[in-house]
């Protein structure tokens, strides 16, 4: 059962509702956020309506919820989530693009993307400084070096910074330099990380598991909501089949489906699901068409000779061709870009 | 290796390259279809230019193809193949909207659902007589009373019929009563049957096989083609994947991927590809932004009786909303509905 | 609910039982097998009590099944079924190993193995006439001719036949010359050969779909078992999976778990589930230790120059070693081979 | 290439090697192992015959590896490697077993089961005490108590400790407790921890990822191994697949490849690679017949009211009755327990 207290609710009426749960048995899981304060409570439900919660001052709803993910439900707030950085508004009638290179490689690669993301329309520029790869031998990320150069390339052009986080001892590290905290998919269930992204001060945005159910999807949200962090954005990738044409099978009814059952922003990354350069530009409509909030693209000056992921990078014109087929599926289910 | 005979080209033309492609060795696979004929040769590549066959009578080209899946592939015709039934045209600009029950039941049931979705946009009904049904003690279809009731409905309606065939003993009977021979996920790889609709005069849509890869399908919709049928269209109908909130993992990539390697039409199926309503028309929606050139409902004017795959009904009104969304979609990839 | 009719039941009695189920509603599905009579019927248990079925003649045991699957239950039937063709028993405590080429290619090839097989202990030559292909231009069998040099090998050395039918067509010739009909994995739900396959007069084997689910794998038996066919045997042969080294992944816990639902035998096909010849030894082994009551083996005198599946064929030698270690498990299991 | 140095090389002989590869432009991986140092050296392989590197001091072998995994490839060493920890030896003739609840709940709960398995043979005691569970709000583990309870068992019982370690900020803490760190399956490619239990003096047990396939299990090996931390076990424990009946898909022919392609240990877990009960015994047996050289399996005093995983723990007496079968395969296969 939920508690959703009131937008500037006393920390005297938060205490007293977590009192009164406590007395009759119920366990508290107290989720902080910046906004408003969410009281999770498991026990009894059979008690409930003796308790008179909703008539205690700075309650806003009580809400008994069915699924094993709670807070992110819809059940507990039926409005999409918007989630504000600067004027970027992630969830909203608006898709954002967040665009950039696999990963961080110098200066110059930076730049150039970055300028030419920007150009093309793209309010996010991604690109992984610690980068998780299956060889210890393959190019494993500049770090710091590659942190300060996003912060730089963000200064120079206005674009918000999006960057992956990998271990609980460097998340203040990526938070001084970015704005939107990755998880990538081989995290999503690395609870401890994100126990540690929910107290951070960033947004965070949470790919899904190679072969991570919707539902564990939404659990993983659960643990970084429940710990305090309420600005959480989904982000589907391609789920592991038996396929092999494509590197993953991009699952857009996933899409539709979170949407569906959970209030907070949905991203798609065309370019990890697919693979393949020829699919980013029509996964990208399809998404867009299937409901997503957002985009996450590759692209880099010279794919052939990336460090990483040069198969499924977009050149820079490619890209603008992708934003202006994006343009007219947006304005035909009603948004823009 | 493949020889395009020219549109029209004699019988004794086609002999003759016949002849000089077997008198060096190599072993003929020959389709005949309704418009032109296309001669397989599987041997030594390498005494090809020597051969000189491209000047011999009633030849248009000649061409060596990398895949295996050889004459549905792009390499052999660039252009989409266009099929036509009446003045229904399936892989041009316009979409083809396919709609009906899941079983036809009863006259009742049929003809409420056909006129509906008629009335909405559809052109083409569908709806099984024979139904593979995983318990033997479940509903198994009408049979010939169901295609009889079927062919009703066209007459009654105008509408196209698309039925499954599930047996190659009940071609000609399936045949008779209709316009497009589905041929179902689970008889995807079923050779037999495939190399019998080969030699039927309707026009094949080829279900996606739940664990099949886009090869496999690639080479099912080849064992059509190369045996004389040249009307093939694919349906992607979901694939199985680890997932279990919806029924199956639509693969829209699959959708574009396909349209990229090979020239004959896609159809996407989001009734059976989800298994739930509410997902239907997002991902029909997705589908047309993904490429595809139509689609196939399930539709039924009382879901919760349906005698089969209720929970993916859609209600005709419902039916009729999703068809106005999607004409919005169409019209920004440039097609119409 | 399963009506079970002694040995020897009268049709008579059968007849009544059939009425009175159907004068309350039930509808009624009769298996009648070579041994014995079971009837099932569907319909309202709740006054299965009063019918005093049970007092009726003929009728040896009345069951309620919790499953889907009914005949093939170990509800019904506790105790394992052994299918006995001519000498060799099939689901007893002897291990039975089929063994012999992908594909019947001459009578060379098919004689030598077969000798060979024989001599080091197989009971089964297995050898496919009519081969399912992936590819349109792959050898296709013998088809016929095929079956005859079966036929003239069974002579030769005694060895009972396994063979693959694939079409309802030509259920009879292939019964005509083998023993046991194989039904292969991509027919596994085409429930029109099973239902056919079900009249035949020779025992099934039914190997797994490659992504069927347990639970489909038994209801495609019970088609064939309420069709009145009592002689089935499960086969797994490997699932589709993202994994990509070996073919296909052997799945043993659905053996131990078929065994623990079911009262028919599993035959473990290791050659097709792994696809690799140096597995094919110790998943031999697994298979046994886990409770199979049978192998499958593809042996080729020269697997290099097999027309199929050469890399997961083992040579007579390595054949006759792996029958060794085989024989070792099965005595610690308390079997023997 | 891999340069293997003898054991007892000198530190300057080391050097020596690595400044003449470092000249030619090799990048080097220093792995410096308790026994020996092995140096991975990537670049140019056509000039290493003319570098003379077997003629120098210390160096025991060169060896050129096809596969992308390098320290951990039987083609480093055609030997199987053992661990030996106290007399316990892993990968040795002797099969292990490490058995005990899935979670540290009490003291009580802890000790009764630990002298349990101990008297029936197990040698190595399993006990989570950092819990990685779906959801946020499910019992997470005692910590640090549950770990001191762990050193406790080991005092009183002799058994070794194999624990699970979920943060790189807590291995020097669960070294301190324990004699196994377990990398546990949604961890197999958090690689910023393998990267620091590379540096730990302990054995690590490294489970495989519920979607990960072969080579990258290998890879994820090779992160620990040329960290410098030696020795590392592998641990099937199932596979994600469309089956729903059994938790996971146990891959046993996993377990025979990883031995073909490894010297690595390989141990089986079949409490979470079944997720069923009836099924850990026969897949024990299984496991054991295809080649693992040990077992990890869940015994609880009272399995209904365990905290986590009731459904697939044995009762002591099971894992008795599990033991003595084992036995009779492990002495089939040449054995023994």
């Amino acid at each position: 059962m939920i508690v959703i207290m009131k937008n500037g609710a006393e920390k005297e009426e938060i205490q007293k509702v977590i009192e009164k749960l406590e007395k009759v048995g119920f366990s508290i899981h107290l989720s902080e956020g910046v906004e408003r304060t969410i009281i999770g409570a498991v026990g009894d439900k059979s008690i409930l309506n003796e308790l008179g919660l909703e008539a205690m001052g700075g309650v806003e709803r009580v809400v008994a919820i069915r699924h094993p993910y709670k807070m992110v439900s819809r059940e507990v707030k039926s409005e999409n989530t918007i989630i504000k950085i600067g004027n970027v508004e992630i969830g909203g009638s608006q898709i954002q693009v967040m665009a950039g290179p696999c990963a961080v490689e110098s200066r110059e690669q930076l730049f150039e993307v970055a300028q030419m993301v920007k150009d093309s329309g793209a309010t996010i520029l991604r690109g992984g400084a610690f980068k998780p790869r299956t060889s210890p031998y393959a190019f494993q990320g500049l770090e710091e070096e590659g942190l300060k150069l996003l912060a730089e390339a963000r200064e120079r052009t206005g674009l918000l910074i999006v960057t992956e986080v990998v271990d609980p001892r460097t998340i203040d590290m990526v938070s001084e330099y970015s704005d939107i905290l990755q998880i990538g998919a081989r995290n999503m269930q690395n609870f401890f990380l994100l126990k540690e992204v929910a107290k951070a001060n960033k947004p965070v945005l949470l790919k899904r598991g190679l072969s991570s159910t919707i539902e564990e999807w939404l659990m993983a949200a659960e643990y970084i909501y429940a710990g305090g962090n309420h600005n959480v954005m989904f982000c589907e990738r391609g789920i592991r089949t038996f396929e092999t044409t494509t590197r993953n099978t991009l699952d857009l009814s996933a899409v539709s489906m979170v949407k569906q059952l959970s209030h907070l922003p949905v991203i798609v990354d065309p370019s990890h699901g697919t693979g393949v350069r020829s699919l980013v530009q029509p996964m990208s409509q399809a998404a867009i068409a299937a409901g997503a909030d957002g985009l996450m693209i590759e692209v880099h000056p010279n794919p052939p000779e990336a460090l990483c992921d040069g198969p499924q990078s977009l050149t820079p014109d490619q890209f603008s061709t992708l934003l202006s087929s994006v343009k007219d599926i947006a304005r035909a289910v009603g948004r823009n870009l």
